[in-house]
């Protein structure tokens, strides 16, 4: 295996050459594992991929002070970003070796606030459709309670790579 | 003024209560001029507000490693955050003393990928409609480079407080 | 009972003084078996409410040329209007007696072209979450092969009439 | 040129094979001036194609009894058929000879109800962004009264035919 690459701060990026050889799905396993470098993001942010299979992708984080927005609760931003690397990721385990994407747009309804009292909140992405060109998925964010706090939809752009 | 309420970690929160008794305008002006502490998710993220008018809020950061998702480009959360910031800040520039606003949904179109090459970017949110219940907000994100990386609209709920 | 209000063309409206008066899954009895008139857009675009239970609501039609785009398949419009449709009466029919609702916005994916020679398609649309305030729902709309042609969500607004 | 293809109950087709030689601004000529026939939905729910510019395109209809909810007042999808035609149109006024085009997805936000007496509105679409293969467009409503009824955006997968 190639050895990830290093970044200045200590960040790592999944070796792109090496990705490329392999399909959506092993590529997850190999973040599950620890075999792959988690995303940047996920460290700035701290979450964390918790579960993966074909089709589904479940990132969890305990938020904080830190996602706050100036109200008082957890800023829809860092909703957004558990949302939409779960949705993009589901997509992404469907995809055969030699296809890559892009997420072209997303959606999030905010239905119930976060706070540092949520707990560990889990944000489940599953895929609705993939077809040659465009996939769309959808994804659902629980807190500690089990209560929905928010659910949005994703549209990614599928290509050879 | 009352002292902005400090928390673990040295991040701190607007005084709420003085906030109440305060329009949404003058409250961004206290935020532009340093009287009014940033929001935290700003620091984390590394964001700051840079421009305020009424209905009209401008974000500028530059994004690095920090921000990346595992493909290597700039995170879809890390824009989603600044663009859902200046969108429901335009919308807060507009209310008056008494009024709280939450955000029910956001949709961002990803249209250019952002790396930590593309400089200081800008999000613009502009006011569409304000109405009782409802605002709605559209927001702009540009690159270093002058070119549109995205953009995206938010729907706003307006409440008594 | 009042009589449905009369209207130019032949199209009845709902009269609104019962409605009032009825809980949205009430309203929707009467709809699915006739003592309500269905509404002019469904007489219009040809499609009709066929299932009906408390947080989910199907409409169906047969799409046929009078739907179509000029590039050749059906318009989305109709593909919007049916979600639409779907997703909005989901939540009213959580509704109690005196709750009035108006939808905020609606997004769609297509993800599936719609012919002529569909058959039978089905909008389901599903409650997400209700709150005081404001409630989504999400929609599948599925075409006569079973295949899934396009998909929504949407935010409503509730208040008290 | 080529005889406009013949449907059932009147309505007609632009000819495919003449559409695909030509670029998207002439083909919206061609419907303005009446070479090609509109589209059998504008037919259907009454509106029409009154502007058009390369990256800009306004449809126009006077909503009725036709177009009603059961709630009294014009159903959203109506308002998303005019939007959808607008924005999507937009995409296609900017497409050279030899490009197809498909709506992705569409989110339409509803800020201000229509009715009998709204007279005339306007759906002004606009480009957006246009890549190589994903362009978006935005749109908005106004009334009679010169008012914003709703606004929305849309995502189009651009492909070579």
């Amino acid at each position: 295996m190639e050895v990830a690459v290093k970044m200045a701060e200590g960040f790592q990026l999944i070796p792109l050459a090496e990705m490329r050889e392999l399909s959506g799905i092993e590529v997850f396993r190999r973040l599950l594992d620890g075999r792959f470098p988690p995303a940047p993001i996920a460290q700035t942010l701290d979450f964390s991929l918790v579960e993966v299979e074909e089709g589904r992708v479940v990132f969890a984080g305990t938020p904080d002070l830190r996602h706050y927005n100036p109200l008082g609760t957890v800023h829809g931003g860092y909703i957004a970003t558990l949302l939409d690397s779960a949705m993009a990721c589901a997509v992404h385990t469907t995809l055969a070796a030699g296809l890559g994407y892009t997420s072209v747009e997303i959606k999030v309804n905010f239905v119930r606030p976060l706070t540092e009292k949520s707990g560990l909140v889990r944000a489940e992405g599953k895929v609705i459709s993939v077809g040659r060109r465009v996939a769309t998925a959808e994804g659902y964010l629980i807190d500690g309670d089990g209560k929905l706090a928010a659910h949005g939809t994703t549209t990614c752009l599928i290509f050879p790579i």
